[in-house]
């Protein structure tokens, strides 16, 4: 019989830090007297670091060079860091991860964030990164949407990849889901709007994950 | 011939301060130890300040006493001002103020705001509040969903309000517009989703006052 594995995105999905996220890049962006939307921010948030600079200078016109990037995207770091201590679980997060190892249905983190930012999120699970399963934007070399991060999450699980059920609250977990063959399950709770994710192919939609956790006959 | 009035909406519509909002009331429910999602935050932005309170209250089993409630209002104002610095115009709204004044279109702002948040807001916009026509939620017994709001702004105009049209980013602007008979537009650059905003019966939906502008021959 073929084993179901959980595949998680972090950031959105079991922590409420995509608006700190979102915030953090608004303020380093004035930092270099560049304005950008923070909606248009919001709906970036999940792609990985690198191709995030690349959706908003593409995206939305802004100019800036590379030393002027760097500058932003150190800023952002240092801003995160600022507001993190206010970065709470999402609803029913730690109480799904209980339930998958009582269970014992293997799961896995697998995030656009880098090491020393997941940790960061971690430490708000009570989550040790050293005893559980974790990819990071560090150990591989394309970001979400590519398929990568969740892809070397099932092989660190040793689990199929196709047999994984990808849960995720943005438009570049669900991609990637499908770009995987996993299937992608979308939660509400990042902000992303039930539209966007079904256009992006989810399997099923719940608000967090308490809501997916009472719904867990539905998807494995 | 009727003379067609806009009646704008401030918060998220033309300033970029929706996620400011959210965030002050997130780290505001925080120093009383209530955790609220900043998504569930974020969605109910736009309601006057003392519904707002009864929707978290309601939806989302938040117990607070009333001296809680009065604190958390607090610093909720408190957070929002530390915040405030950062606030900016949305992309084309001073244009779109300045194209209106040209056409000699009457306009005016109706927000859920008290009159200090929305001269806060009006500084982004170069604008005093003596020299254009405001009503704010001090000036009116309902906030909205109501359609008290808008139609007072109507009146200070001295406009029919059945010839208005309502700019907004929220769902409770696009209500009160269809609860004054007046039509609604809507702005994307707030957060809400497209689907939100068209199931509140939008007549129009734009990304923000930069792409209305652009298209301001499709509503008048």
């Amino acid at each position: 019989m073929r084993k179901t594995a959980f595949l998680f995105d972090l950031d959105g999905t079991l922590t409420d830090s995509v608006y700190h996220n979102a915030m953090a890049w608004y303020e380093a962006f004035l930092t270099e007297e560049r304005y950008v939307p923070v909606q248009q921010i919001h709906h970036r948030i999940g792609l990985s670091g690198d191709l995030i600079m690349d959706a908003f200078l593409r995206d939305l016109g802004i100019e800036v060079n590379e030393s002027q990037q760097s500058r932003i995207q150190a800023q952002q770091q240092k801003k995160y860091q600022e507001m993190a201590h206010s970065i709470r679980p999402l609803p029913g997060a730690k109480e799904l991860l209980q339930y998958l190892d009582k269970k014992h249905i293997p799961w896995a983190i697998a995030s656009s964030g880098s090491k020393e930012t997941v940790q960061r999120n971690l430490d708000c699970l009570d989550i040790n990164m050293a005893d559980i399963c974790v990819v990071s934007r560090d150990e591989v070399s394309r970001g979400k949407p590519h398929p990568d991060i969740f892809e070397a999450a099932a092989r660190k699980l040793d689990v199929c990849i196709e047999d994984s059920i990808v849960v995720g609250d943005s438009l570049w977990d669900m991609l990637s889901a499908k770009r995987a063959k996993a299937l992608g399950v979308g939660l509400l709770c990042g902000g992303y709007s039930e539209d966007a994710l079904q256009q992006a192919g989810t399997f099923r939609i719940y608000q967090d994950p308490a809501d997916l956790l009472s719904h867990f006959d539905e998807v494995a």
